[in-house]
């Protein structure tokens, strides 16, 4: 059972732009089946967690659907709207704990670190985190969200290319 | 003839810490002679230029030897010092004037942009950047010197592994 750190980012090492928007991501091409890919990589996930930021995007992006059947934390201090028939809970303060939780309700299946960069690093903090994996998509944007604020050491496990995006998969070194 | 931007940066996007270390870079381990390798990029070409940060690591790292033998043009308001034997031409002001000195001087070589990233930024915002190719090195740094500083929409051209490293080679968009 392994935590990861799925996500994309500009080659600058930015998740989004500094208003929140993934535009840039949106444009460009990736075969979802492909090397690397989401699809295989979302059913090995029996829980996900995410920042406020993150789950405010993907509530505006999904337009009140929710597209995730496993449980999900969000982490916020935040009334946040819950779409219905969605199993998010709120939840706050240390990671170690909501880690605890979603190991429980994983039932031996892998989590997944959704973002923002912050939230990822807190979990390495902890020694909580296992695998990074990057999709760059080809642009720079100068500015924005970081890929993940922390100094840590990781090892290249994989390399590979999907449609626009150069994707490399991490462990990290403890 | 075309115009490179070639370097390493962290997985987030830094070519150094803040305070200019490459230490974290220089553990790793990369074949110059691989794939996307330094040795076959530096054969084709034909001039160099770099910001007066750079220069300034590239001094203290060889100990005052030269390991160029193209022209390297450093860009710098500063008095700085030119080991014995190296051409090494000190410039200010607008980079195309540098770019057309250089590419006299290449004699129909390719013209490498060392660094740093506001540099590489000033040749993208004047249309004379060609190519981008990064070495991500397995570390984040959470801070440091950026690797473009700018938003740019580029063209993904060749992913491949090179040790320790994942490297991408782009063409920009205009």
């Amino acid at each position: 059972m392994a935590t990861h750190y799925f996500t994309a980012s500009s080659l600058d090492g930015f998740i989004a732009t500094p208003d929140h928007s993934l535009d840039w991501l949106l444009t460009k091409n990736v075969d979802p089946d492909g090397p690397m890919g989401y699809q295989a990589f979302v059913e090995n996930i029996g829980a996900l967690v995410m920042g406020a930021s993150t789950y405010e995007w993907v509530l505006r992006h999904e337009q009140g659907a929710w597209g995730y059947t496993q449980p999900t934390w969000v982490m916020t201090h935040r009334d946040l709207p819950v779409p219905d028939g969605a199993d998010v809970r709120i939840a706050q303060g240390d990671v170690r704990a909501v880690h605890a939780e979603m190991t429980a309700a994983a039932d031996g299946a892998d989590l997944w670190v959704v973002g923002g960069g912050e939230l990822a690093g807190q979990f390495a903090d902890a020694g909580l985190l296992d695998e990074v994996w990057v999709q760059y998509a080809p642009v720079t944007l100068g500015d924005g969200a970081p890929l993940l604020p922390r100094s840590l050491d990781l090892e290249l496990v994989d390399v590979v290319r999907n449609g626009d995006f150069l994707c490399g998969r991490y462990l990290l070194v403890r």
